[in-house]
């Protein structure tokens, strides 16, 4: 987790932006101004949209990143909006985090792999690459932790060969995460503290220079008080923290997530910032798909350094 | 479910094939062949491993599907083998899947995503396709039960709207899954028992005609006691049945998963079907690359029928 903590130290800022893109959040005008590129490239009519759409996704993201680069210290790409559209969609989101790379963001893969051994061993390959080859172009995984130890272990061993990270799911910030998440252990403890003590475990031998393991936990900006016990439950843990913004969570929510010095986490916003421009009132349909752009950019920069000042005011 | 019982019904056969290629899963001299037809598609020499694999994971896969379809009902392509060669290897899990469906068989896409509601619903579209387009050509997925109802629902509604199905996870085959899927609630139940409640909870306005949902639960074969019983607890959850074969698993640990007629679920084999050329005691270095495909179809063509009639005899 080193390499992340000193992006984090570098900016002076905890915060990471989610590239997770919809028909909602790109402009009308930017998707339709590909319909002739892509009308080269597809196969039949009905593969047009998503072609469109993904071009359009990478376009978007680009200009999201130069608008951010040297603000934020990593972005958040979700794969499943980049899956919906296909092998395309796929393709668009390895150049994302390609392009994310080579402006100097740690690009944290929210994917939520989990699987049995064998298998996780093939999934802990997005970290590791083959051979030279690194097709992916990341620096950390996000894991779901219900298959236990053994499919855990392959993503470890690869973080700790390739120097990259992993974050397990402890605690999401969903409505219904409860109902799994928050059950009572005959033990005393509920479900997601034993996950929580697990993952501290997974990541003991994996400590790095700033006292935190390559194992990072997933916790919810929406669930404060859980959040700050975990904060005391699993002090070699780095926290990834979703949920603040559109979600609900705020930067007084998320402060007992950080420890002593102000350090242990990073806080997640996605439609906060790329969406930041539908709230501009700057907007209109008769953009051109170039000032839209332009002005995605400046909305998701000053949305993010609103979140970044927001975050520094309470810690 | 309808749809992968009448399949079954018609091959009289409750199996599944798992395409999981990995390097040791393939001949050598099939990797080899392809090095050339590589070699002007990449843009760097690096690539080219990643690139030679996948090419030779898909003529695998055609060989393995012209091999055992009419016997077996359905395939389960898994797409960690994929992603770990990088986009190129997703882009042959699509031309995987619409193969199998080509030759008509049922496919059941082993992913186990699961996210909060609006990612899920991303990820849902894997099922549903954007606009006309079906980039995924698959019938099922595989999703994890961590994050709760919110991160189902939009699995369940694009199943609906697709005619197609999930399976959710409840008890994995491998050996650490009873760290958390075991643990003892305060109620009284097991964490796995109040997943198998919540699936069949989520399933319950999907009942298709033969009285199974769409919602089906992944149950190891490795767990024969509580396979017997999640069938008594989950009586509209088809079931599908992994760890047979390769992982210890035998037809008469998977008995109890089935109801009295002998319908209810479909047990997977991977390595067993396709690595069984490797067992063959016909393979050399120094066939050809076409030689050794076609042992690699005899081969998964026999081992299929053996699990056929394994299954068959105490059914």
């Amino acid at each position: 987790m080193d390499r992340l903590i000193e992006a984090i130290n570098t900016t002076q800022n905890p915060s990471v932006v989610g590239l997770d893109p919809t028909e909602a959040l790109v402009p009308a005008q930017v998707v339709a101004s590909f319909a002739d590129e892509v009308r080269e490239s597809v196969e039949s009519e009905e593969e047009l949209q998503a072609a469109q759409l993904a071009v359009a996704y990478y376009e978007f993201n680009r200009t999201i990143i130069d608008a951010v680069a040297g603000i934020v210290p990593a972005v958040k790409p979700q794969i499943a909006m980049y899956e919906a559209l296909g092998p395309a969609g796929v393709d668009v989101y390895a150049m994302t985090c390609e392009y994310a790379r080579e402006r100097g963001l740690y690009v944290l893969a929210d994917v939520k792999r989990g699987d049995i051994g064998s298998t996780a061993a093939a999934y802990a390959r997005m970290l590791t690459g083959v051979g030279e080859h690194d097709p992916w172009s990341i620096d950390a995984v996000t894991v779901n932790p219900y298959l236990g130890t053994d499919g855990i272990t392959p993503f470890v061993d690869a973080a700790t060969e390739a120097d990259k990270d992993l974050f397990v799911l402890v605690r999401t910030s969903n409505p219904s995460s409860s109902e799994l998440q928050m059950l009572d252990l005959a033990d005393g403890k509920k479900v997601y503290e034993h996950v929580a003590d697990l993952v501290e475990g997974w990541g003991a031998e994996t400590i790095g220079k700033y006292g935190y393991s390559r194992v990072g936990a997933v916790v919810g900006a929406t669930h404060s008080e859980e959040g700050k016990a975990l904060r005391k439950r699993m002090p070699h843990t780095f926290f990834l923290v979703p949920g603040y913004g559109a979600q609900g969570g705020t930067a007084a929510d998320v402060r007992g997530m950080f420890d002593a010095d102000g350090s242990g986490a990073i806080v997640n916003s996605s439609r906060g910032i790329i969406g930041a421009w539908r709230k501009s009132g700057q907007y209109s349909e008769g953009m051109s798909a170039d000032e839209a752009l332009e002005l995605v950019g400046e909305s998701a920069r000053a949305a993010t350094i609103d979140m970044r000042d927001n975050l520094r005011a309470v810690l």
